[in-house]
Order: structure tokens, then sequence, then C-alpha cells
């Protein structure tokens, strides 16, 4: 049960972006740029960084969600999303995304862990200074997310068609557009 | 030295904001709306548990301006800022801060930290449902700004007085206004 009352019938970050539609609004428009805006990594690889950054913080309702994009992105590979979250090294994405990948992590456990030689591996493979800006303020973001989201205990939803479904609206849609859909519908009976 | 090309002279997360605007946008957004919009906790108690979490993830930029503004608006109380960040709990905040200021240090932990007993305790000495939602958005929002700023490898004035300066000036226009101050003053020399 979750520790505030918040509205209910809507799982993970949904209910306490009902519940607060004033600090909703930055952060649906901060995951439509980070992960949905014009960029040269695909909304198929951002998505996988926030995918692996919430699995190593073992957020349920986050990994799953974005797991789910991620995969809607990727003709459907939900494979290759398993692969990245088990061993992300050892998958099949690009060398670069591998080394982006490494950086997410270390970002995951403190921003001082990222070093010198992570950002180097990343350069060999191409990537650019906004590519490895991007790829620190998507995991430092869902260090905030699924913080957020656990914080708060709120609960997630065990099928996984909730998530394909899920998916393919916020894919089409994106953030913003998805979370003023479902805010209209919901009663707030709680603040 | 930052660990990618960000236009000179402007320290911390100010650096990664002026390269990257559309980020910057909502970013802002979020810390007025929690920090600085309405509320029933001060804006030196909520900069209070922003500089707590800083300091919690040893973020020397982070928790020194946010330990800056937090004391201006607390008539200058710099003492009670470092108190606060040694030992919140045996400072001279109230029973009801402290309580949050514990939830804030378990979301820093990990979300799954926070226990129905710590927001037990928070309702014991009065929180509503608002201020512990806001405590841990504050909390997680400073777990993604501190991971940003260091992620980046940013720099951070040794001056006290910079911080001061820059801590009054934030206070009186805002974080958003403050930027766009500071972003028009800036070249891009690189992107």
């Amino acid at each position: 049960m979750p520790h505030i009352s918040l509205p209910e019938g809507l799982p993970g970050i949904r209910g306490p972006m009902a519940f607060r539609p004033e600090t909703a609004k930055p952060l649906n428009e901060l995951v439509d740029v980070l992960l949905r805006g014009p960029h040269t990594l695909s909304p198929g690889e951002r998505e996988l960084i926030a995918t692996f950054v919430s699995a190593r913080n073992d957020c349920r309702y986050c990994q799953t969600i974005h797991g789910a994009i991620a995969a809607h992105h990727l003709s459907g590979d939900e494979q290759l999303v398993i692969d990245v979250k088990r061993d992300a090294q050892q998958s099949a994405v690009s060398d670069k995304l591998k080394a982006l990948l490494a950086i997410a992590g270390k970002v995951a456990e403190s921003g001082k862990r990222v070093s010198d030689a992570d950002i180097e591996r990343a350069r060999q493979q191409g990537a650019t200074d906004l590519e490895i800006h991007d790829t620190v303020l998507i995991a430092a973001a869902f260090c905030m997310f699924n913080r957020y989201v656990d914080g708060l205990a709120t609960w997630a939803p065990d099928d996984p068609d909730f998530y394909r479904q899920r998916a393919a609206l916020v894919a089409e849609h994106g953030y913003a557009a998805s979370t003023a859909q479902r805010s209209a519908a919901v009663t707030h009976t709680t603040r």
C-alpha cells in the first residue's frame, strides 16, 4: 500500500503524478526531451539506458515499463531488453551503447565513479559530447524516478500485457500527452 | 576538468545547463516548484532537505550552493546548515523536519528503504501527504542533480562568498530566471 493517499487505479509513477500535477509537468517534459527528442541515439537505445539503470536500482515498475517501451521501439525484441538487464556488456547492442551503458551504471552508483577511462572508451566508439551528456542525465534522472516510485511504495501490476499496452500508448503519444490523458480520467478523491 | 566541453566560467550544474538548455528548462521548473512554490514547508526548510541529501551524496557544488540558499532564507544562519549536514537529528530544526530529513536520508540510499515506521513518525509530527510526497521527490531529485553534476566532473569554486552571492540571486529571482540571466551572458563556443 502506498505511503500516502494516491488516486486509485494508477500504478507506479502515475499515482504520484496524478497527485501532484505541478511536478508531473516538468518531469514528463524532461523524459520527453531525453528519451524521445531528436537525437543521434534512437529512442530504443535511450529507453535501454533508462531500463538498465532502473534494473540496477531494482525498481520493478520502472524497469518493466521502460523495458516494454524499449522493446516496442526495437521491433518487439524483448529478449534484447532481458539481455541488457542481465549483462549489457555481453548483449547484442553496439559497442558505443555498451560504453554508454557502462557510464550509466557508474552514475547509478555515484557520479564520482565515472572515470576518464570510461569517457575515453565511449569516445573511441564514436560517442559525442551530447551523447555522453544525455547518457549521464538519463541515468541520473532514473535514479530520481526509481526513488520517487519506490520511496512512496507505489504498486506495480504483474501482467506483462499491461506494460506492453501502456508502452504502445507512450511510444505513440509521448510521456506528457499520455499523462494528460490519464489524469483527466482520474477523479481526485484525496489530497 | 569536465568530461565534456562545457561553456567556460560556469561552475557546477550551470555548465551542463548552458550546454543543454532543452533539459535545463524542465529541471529548473522542477526545482522552482519543489523548493520555491507555495507550501506549508518554508523555502529554507526545503533547501535544507536538498542540502542534506546533497551532503549524503558527497556532492560539493550542490551541498554548498543549496546550503547557502538555505542559510539565506533562514536569516543567514549558516551554523544551522552545518549542524543539519553533520547530524540532522541533533540539530535545532523542528521535530517534523527531523522526521522528514530521516525519510530523505533513506531515499538517498534507496526508495525501498523508506519504512512504514518512518512515515508514521512523520505523521505523528504533523506531516501531511503533500509534505511527505515533496520530501521524497526533493530527495530523489537531488539524487539526480548530484549525479548530473559529478557524473560530468564539473568544477566547484572554493570561495564561500561566491555561493553567498549566487544564493542571494537565486533566492530573489528563482532558479529558472537565474539560469536565463546567466545563459544569455554565455557565449557557446562548443557543442
